[in-house]
């Protein structure tokens, strides 16, 4: 088996994409994450760029890893300096990374047009900056900065450029489509030119995804014979972002028949959790279909496969889900059948027989309610709850019972914000609890309302976060015609630590609509930590 | 040139999408829309597995397309039935469809697991099916379900499968990935394989994104000999979705030097406004990463690219990003044209000077409301309202202005539906009216206090009608913390008999953005109205 090394750039490129912003603690725990997943190298930061750069690496060094390697990030040295005496060479010098990459250009109009120097110059500066490094005893990663397209542009100078690198001691020429224009084809040829033109050096691959290409053009320039492949979790980086580690790791690990070994397979279970996770820290909204380790990566929706799956999932599937640490879903649809229901029970832990009333009666409730709007495909948590009520005794217990709510809207003045305030009459555990709450608009305060009367009879409603919030109104569905008298269906997706989930509320009311939602969620939170801790008991 | 059909499969494979459900009306409309790119075929669903399906083959025959053939899809015929008595091939002929696209099993364990049939009958219901549709005058695309794994499993059986379907006149042969589990290479060569048995068969690429290389096995499938394309817009489908037409399309047209054609280069200008309408109305959110037509594609974050970018883009940009209709932007600095508000004031008859202040004023104003939310590419009454605003006494006039408005939602038990109320206080024309009102929810309230203070003063207000109303969470853009917090978008479409148009409101309070929406739809139709009647007076 042929290792391949996994560059992890995620706190570095990854951290270009416009909606990302990572503190340093942020940094430092996706750091350790990307550790735990075994990542070969973590590149870190560009070391003074700035403060927060400079302070990860400084940080890094307090923790013990694993395995992984902390890389930092710079250029050549400057026009205006020697190696020796560049700022940027310095910085790297004092992050106290065990692997100093910098990048340098090889494309000749680059050379000319942004650094403006003489295409001479550029090959020294390269060659310096590189030695210089390694006589200070660090590994070097070349970046060849749109190497690709410096190939095709001048063959012979993008040649030298990297040469020039490899001379000077280079640990890895990591060959980089930096504008991502370019095809797997290309990247396969050109790499195979270069293996024969330097037939010992260790290549790498630096893909961008502005063609939708980066996974393909990394798996590519491996079957050439790259043995380096750069990118980051859940594919963030600037434009179209970079290769998506959390696509090409399985693809490499499980698709090639053992030729090569990246993490090691035992890892892969990791993947799923860890691409969540930076997710997470990011903030940033899940790309719900990003295969491997997407929500939807594993949901069948379609009746004919639905079915199918239910009787030999390698139908349907390309992989077993668990082995990347995510898992089947079958959604439910109008069209869905008993066996579905039997099969969402058993997860619960109840075995119910096709024929028990329960579920004759439970698809019938779903087919009315789908028909009315309700999407119990992307509802999960409200079909289980649904389930869960119809078990009566077996299921679900009442958390709180609604006796009224009120909200109220009231804008004074053209130019100024309404006020919002919500009041709420809930039984709680045979209390009544009379609460109000303001909010930023309706549904904030009706959910903080509710909060307020809950939260001394459940303190874990704490953890729990809406995360998600969609409307969707549905004109050609409304008997009353249309406008904003239609028919709204909103989709509120929550979530703790442990997991997410996501609930309907349909009304030809918003807020009414939004409550059912709310409501559903809260009862999910408290019937999953009350199931959990059931199981827990029972386990000691 | 070679041309490459493209099949798109978003309205039938698409809303296989867990997130994704159409209504017919949405349906036409995008179908409307991709004959406007100039798809050649649009797969509009499977008639029969459900009614709004069959409504859309009724539907669309209203329509007369400029390029479209309209592809109706379905599975060869049941063993119970003969091809001329199956319900399903008879539901393919009924519905009217120019082409009809039928799948067959060619995966042996398929035909024996899934179907639970001897594999020889399975090659008699291909060929029966194939051909009992060109019987009837219909051209018949084979999507040859799970094609490359069973070529790897058998590949006689898969060979003799798609022979069958040859052999009974099916115009296009579409190999289908169907788990997408494939890799580029492997497309490749096995497509060559078959190009060297069926030398006069066309083949089609069906692909799918499980390993993020649906648009890499595509233009594999492409350059290996296929002709016909198979996809989806913005890659929506079920799982990790389908091969991504967005991404294709360009990559063919603008990556192989004229080798092939598809739409024509002259089409891609429509690319990322097609992409932003399917995302807008199916409801989801738009993935900002998308090449090509993303919203960050060509956004320039990083510092060292965002100046380089100002003096030569060609130096971080793989392609101009106005060729698919999409725009560059430099998040540092970002700077947009005072020629576009010229341009957009022509169209009101005022004829403005690049230099006038109000062209300064109106671009602030445009760009801080932007950063807000307000979406003007959508929303183009609100941006026209916005200009007449600044263009002072030249422009519109103010028709009501609001002093106070007041919703109420009571909700009186679990089981009851809340009630609503509104009350408003508007001066109109001088006169202070306060009204009140009930309706089907808050927003319809407000709507109808309001229409009850100002129809008295513009009875042609009772021809305008809100035909649609949606609602976007941008929780990414939310400095409060996403949830039931987050700040929310209100897109409000309304017509009367002569026209259309959409406004936009953004607040975190869902009213008041409902409110902005409407209170700029009724000024809209109330400025329109005066600004016609002034014209037919000028021209009597």
């Amino acid at each position: 088996m042929k290792k391949i090394q996994i560059y992890d750039t995620s706190l570095r490129d990854g951290t270009q994409s416009e909606d990302i912003n990572l503190t340093n603690d942020d940094k430092l725990k996706i750091a350790l994450k990307l550790d735990e997943l075994g990542i070969d190298f973590i590149e870190g930061g560009w070391p003074g760029s700035n403060p927060v750069d400079m302070a990860f690496f400084n940080e890094i060094k307090k923790f013990s890893l694993r395995h992984a390697k902390i890389a930092a990030f710079g250029s050549t040295h400057h026009p205006g300096f020697t190696a020796e005496n560049d700022p940027n060479l310095r910085n790297l010098l004092s992050s106290g990374a065990d692997v100093c990459t910098i990048f340098g250009k090889t494309w000749d109009i680059h050379a000319t047009e942004a650094l403006r120097i003489p295409l001479e110059l550029n090959l020294d500066i390269i060659h310096d900056s590189v030695a210089f490094l390694k006589s200070m005893g660090r590994d070097v990663v070349f970046d060849a900065e749109h190497f690709f397209d410096g190939f095709k542009a001048n063959q012979e100078y993008a040649l030298a450029a990297i040469t020039a690198a490899y001379g000077a001691g280079a640990q890895t020429l990591s060959l980089c489509d930096t504008n991502g224009g370019t095809l797997p084809h290309e990247v396969y040829q050109i790499i195979q030119q270069i293996a024969k033109a330097l037939p010992d050096a260790q290549l790498g691959i630096h893909a961008h995804n502005d063609c939708e290409l980066a996974v393909a053009n990394s798996i590519a320039a491996i079957q050439a014979g790259a043995t380096h492949v750069q990118g980051t979790i859940n594919g963030i980086g600037e434009r179209c972002g970079n290769a998506n580690l959390c696509s090409i790791i399985p693809t490499l690990e499980l698709k090639f028949n053992d030729e090569y070994t990246t993490l090691g397979k035992e890892k892969l279970a990791l993947l799923t959790s860890t691409s969540a996770f930076v997710t997470d820290v990011a903030n940033i909204m899940p790309f719900n279909r990003q295969p491997f380790v997407g929500r939807s990566a594993f949901a069948h929706k379609g009746g004919v496969h639905a079915s199918a799956v239910n009787r030999n999932s390698a139908l349907y599937e390309h992989i077993d889900p668990e082995i990347v640490g995510n898992r089947q879903r079958v959604l439910l649809t109008e069209l869905a059948g008993r066996a579905n229901i039997v099969n969402m029970a058993k997860k619960f832990g109840f075995h119910l027989d096709k024929n028990e009333p329960v579920v004759k009666g439970l698809l019938n409730e779903l087919k009315k309610r789908s028909s009315m709007g309700y999407d119990y495909a992307a509802a999960e948590a409200s079909v289980e709850l649904l389930l869960l009520k119809k078990l009566g005794r077996r299921g679900v217990r009442e958390f709180f019972k609604l006796n009224q709510f009120r909200v109220l809207e009231l804008k004074e003045a053209q130019d100024l914000d309404p006020i919002s305030e919500a009041s709420v009459i809930v039984e709680v555990e045979g209390v009544t609890e009379h609460t109000a709450a303001t909010g930023r608009g309706p549904v904030n305060s009706l959910d903080n309302a509710l909060r307020k009367a809950l939260c001394n009879f459940y303190p874990r409603l704490s953890e729990m976060k809406l995360l998600d919030f969609k409307v969707r109104v549905m004109t050609a569905e409304d008997p009353a015609g249309g406008g904003t008298a239609s028919f709204v269906r909103v989709l509120v997706e929550s979530g703790d630590h442990l997991s997410r989930w996501v609930t309907v509320g349909v009304s030809y009311n918003i807020i009414e609509a939004s409550w059912q939602a709310v409501a559903d969620s809260i009862t999910y939170k408290l019937y999953k930590d009350e199931h959990e801790q059931r199981a827990q008991i029972e386990k000691s």
